[in-house]
């Protein structure tokens, strides 16, 4: 009876969003990971439709100029963005699609699709981001310097989002996300006629 | 760190909104229960500002002029309302305050303080909420077809609040709420300055 919704997931780098949400993913079935749709050429093993759709970069143009898409962005080469047709045929049947985004894909979903469930996740300290920015070991003392700046910035943000979710243990974000996914399902606007739920059931009313 | 806030739960007779608000009250000490001003007479062992706060009609009628009641009714000869001032004072201490109360009262509570979190708790079918009414035993047939017709027309308004449970089982109703409260809690608009929390834990940030 109920629609699904886009689930947000985003943050700065340093705040665990992947972790998160790959845990998520594991314990939760109900739950669709948004599949972006990209320029760049396959990997070996990658699979069109599964990892990506996989497009020319005429075609992703067409679809930024036909409002195709609730993201995008252009990384080094390629083009990488977020389809609304697969997004809206999974919440359509009822699912909840996770997308886990940085905060400036997360800010344009938001301009164009204000009915996501926005979450910001959020290191427990500083600190702890930029420890968790060093151990990564495969970025230059500059480069974790810039990402822990734009870090700081990008907390600025966090009023743009629904909720927030402290990262200090996988297990405890998960769980509190888990905690507002059931609340949402139980939001009114989610459902398209409750008091017909209500009186459909057993159809003893009189 | 975070505020508290207003849970008003609601719905028509028979939805058994009483039973659930006694166990989600006795499941959790960090709910307190909405104490209404009254200008009926104590009855032997209430005690003024537990059971109720008693007033007179003089006074009554002053604290509605000065717009300090987030709802009230005339109910048989006596006056009830609901004072802002203690529902705000919990709240600013971080307190959840509940509000266990008919569909009018939240409708008015509504128009005076959005910023509350209402949910509309539902019978499982309408013929399940006429056995329910049937079963008090208090009332004449009458009595319980006006009430039966009334929650029918009643749940025209669960548009208006924000989330709705449905009371098949006591703990499954208190169970939801739980979860809604936990998820609200999380919200980014009840905590004041998130950035400056994330900051000052450790004061490590340089």
């Amino acid at each position: 009876m109920s629609k699904g919704f886009l689930l947000v997931l985003s943050g700065p780098s340093g705040s665990g969003k992947g972790t998160v949400s790959e845990a998520l993913m594991k314990r939760n079935d109900n739950i669709s990971f948004s599949t972006s749709v990209t320029t760049r050429m396959p990997r070996p093993g990658e699979v069109n439709g599964e990892n990506y759709f996989f497009t020319s970069i005429d075609e992703f143009e067409t679809m930024v100029e036909q409002d195709e898409l609730l993201e995008y962005a252009f990384v080094h080469t390629n083009y990488y963005g977020t389809p609304k047709k697969f997004v809206f045929d999974e919440i359509e049947k009822g699912e909840i699609v996770l997308l886990e985004i940085d905060v400036q894909g997360a800010l344009q979903v938001k301009e164009r699709y204000k009915e996501a469930v926005f979450i910001f996740l959020l290191p427990p300290t500083m600190a702890e981001l930029k420890n968790r920015l060093i151990l990564r070991d495969t970025e230059t003392e500059e480069e974790i310097n810039t990402r822990f700046k734009n870090a700081f910035k990008e907390l600025d943000f966090v009023g743009e989002y629904d909720y927030f979710v402290v990262n200090n243990k996988v297990e405890n974000a998960v769980h509190n996300i888990e905690t507002i996914i059931e609340a949402e399902k139980l939001r009114v606007k989610r459902h398209k006629d409750i008091k017909a739920e209500v009186m459909m059931e057993k159809g003893e009313i009189e």
